[in-house]
């Protein structure tokens, strides 16, 4: 998607060849009419398969999620993180990690909002080693909700996350994917 | 706003005589027509008054401040909660406790988001004791950004968070004002 592309190039910062930061429109501040765009774009790569709810991870996969369940027109549900291990019955758990902030944590949705019956888009900002990704797989393994497909804002296409759930047969959409970064270079991005 | 209300009665679930769970719709699972509406509603409240910013917090006041962030056509800024006292020096952060969680937390954002030219409306999804209200008031008042109001979903007008702030002169806005509630008889609201 070229809007994200040019809005990487011109605004994310590249911190060593790893971390990208996009804090200036979409994980700290956030620019909602490029997510409006985004949210669109998610609409007409996804729009025949009959999702039925939107499912992401809070906090920052939030904006984009409920901008693209506008134009699906379905609830959007986010799981939680909780540094408890000790979280209740009453919910779907997975262990996850996170690199960003260097702690694990559980990955939690309450088993009143995931069933069977639902279809559901995975909505996430970033993939790279796939970790939350994979923890969301388990939860929806356990609520034995169908996963329709994952739509990610910006895949680093030089890890391993996305080819990992390529090759399970997943219907993954990353709408930017970043081959390579550099302090010196910037971000050159997949065709 | 009768729609919330008329929400709030069907799916809102009373604990206790303190706690109102709106985790169907708000909290966890996310009701995007709702949220919508909520959102054009804070915008005919304060559309004229030279809002260029909305300031939320993570995570649940995200997806209101982005719906309406829409129809003021200008950027969300989220503040992070972080559990570290060591968060450097490029933010402004102010120290803020969660009753719902039972435990103290930094509030940041970073120095880039927030100045003296910024007209804020701040967007949050409930008012209780108004611990992260004030915290936020902190860091505007470091910021040298202009608070233009406060945009509530879910006051509970039986704490004093509320009559605080507009004891203080603040233009403080709530689209539900819980008067009381029971588990036998439910929510009511403040005409």
């Amino acid at each position: 998607m070229k809007l994200l592309e040019d809005k990487i190039r011109q605004e994310g910062q590249v911190i060593g060849t790893d971390i990208l930061k996009v804090d200036m429109f979409l994980n700290h501040q956030i620019d909602v009419n490029l997510l409006d765009e985004m949210g669109k774009e998610f609409y007409r790569l996804f729009k025949d398969k009959g999702i039925n709810k939107i499912l992401t991870v809070e906090s920052s996969g939030i904006a984009i999620a409920v901008m693209a369940a506008k134009y699906f027109n379905v609830p959007v549900v986010f799981a939680k993180k909780s540094s408890h291990k000790n979280v209740g019955n009453d919910v779907f758990k997975a262990h996850s990690h996170s690199f960003t902030h260097g702690k694990d944590y559980e990955m939690i949705v309450s088993k009143k909002y995931l069933s069977e019956k639902d279809n559901i888009l995975f909505i996430d900002d970033f993939l790279a080693g796939g970790n939350a990704a994979f923890s969301i797989l388990d939860i929806l393994k356990q609520s034995g909700a169908n996963l329709v497909g994952i739509g990610i804002a910006i895949e680093k296409g030089f890890q391993d996350g996305g080819k990992k759930l390529r090759e399970m047969g997943i219907n993954l959409q990353s709408l930017a994917i970043v081959e390579g970064m550099s302090e010196a270079n910037g971000v050159s991005f997949r065709n």
